[in-house]
């Protein structure tokens, strides 16, 4: 199922045959977080992988175009982490307020999680995000789709201002959130982490007052 | 003038000694300055900047204390040119909303613009911030202190909303600047320069509202 999701998101592979080629493309990812949380994304080649797993290179290459494809399927994975993370918190929220506070706290408590436990896995998000891959788009189209679903929601029930056009109200707040929830920022960011997205969530919760 | 009150804010460097010293210290600035923008602070040795002015190495430390002297002079002097504009820009501002608008993007136009122009200079001012140079310090307080006199002059006015605690809103207020004022984030934020500064700016002003 997991697995599954994670294909979906990833553009350039081939798709599902089977579950013996899921199992195949589980092993190869595997093989490779562990490969690049070891060495790095950048100093690991495709070659490498293929030895560590005990395949050829040209059987890797049936299921990923690229290293890059195999890097994206781990970002998903990680970036997944993250916003599922914020999907069990949110669910657990019992107003749009209470639901904000909870999206960027546990995003921001999620990020230096993955940071500060498994640094170079983290360091392939951040380059994701630099390279603009897909995985990383994915993940913030998630963010401003979510933040899009608890401003409605604030609205439908008077919590939030209307006068704003919605799209604005968004994208300003996902701006001002950025720094702590986009990884390659989040990393001058560390030593305030602590006390800032708590301060940023006050200020945006004043600019939607009705 | 100019140089006088560089001079003041640099704090590792021996005291005034009347103006002929000034005029020494100005040019070994303006030298450093000069073959900074060239070949990148770090590259650059105080032998090289001797030789460059035609000083002895002895004689340039009877001015500064360090390397790092002579770049806090001149990030000193960039910065300064920075609030220069901000201040000037404010002082024609009609309301605290004017004058907070003012601020933000000419402090964000004067830094990119900066950043673009001379951009080996723009870089001593980025390593100034990732080192936490008094001169980089300075000029976060003063960007502070600029944002604590308009939000008062504003809740003096009636315009800005009193309730919460005045520390609590420029603090907050700062941390959604940060990313565009600090050079260091500045950086990784240009793709987005033309547009964000004055979403993040409707946003602050929404927050504001009495």
């Amino acid at each position: 199922m997991y697995a599954d999701s994670m294909n979906d998101k990833t553009p350039n592979t081939q798709h599902a045959r089977g579950p013996a080629d899921h199992s195949v493309r589980d092993r190869i990812v595997e093989a490779a977080r562990e490969h690049f949380s070891h060495y790095g994304y950048e100093k690991t080649t495709v070659s490498d992988l293929a030895k560590a797993i005990g395949f050829s290179k040209a059987y890797i290459y049936k299921f990923f175009d690229s290293k890059q494809a195999i890097g994206q399927a781990i970002c998903s994975r990680c970036l997944s982490a993250i916003t599922d993370a914020v999907s069990e918190s949110i669910s657990q929220g019992t107003t749009p307020t209470d639901r904000f506070r909870r999206m960027f706290e546990t995003t921001v408590a999620t990020s230096v999680h993955m940071f500060f436990n498994d640094r170079k896995l983290y360091d392939i998000a951040a380059y994701s995000v630099a390279e603009k891959w897909p995985s990383a788009q994915a993940y913030e189209d998630h963010i401003r789709k979510t933040l899009m679903q608890i401003i409605r929601e604030g609205r439908e029930a008077g919590e939030f201002e209307r006068k704003t056009p919605l799209d604005d109200t968004v994208h300003a707040i996902f701006l001002v959130m950025e720094p702590y929830v986009n990884p390659l920022l989040l990393q001058h960011n560390l030593d305030q982490v602590d006390e800032a997205p708590r301060q940023i969530t006050n200020l945006v919760l004043r600019s939607l007052a009705p």
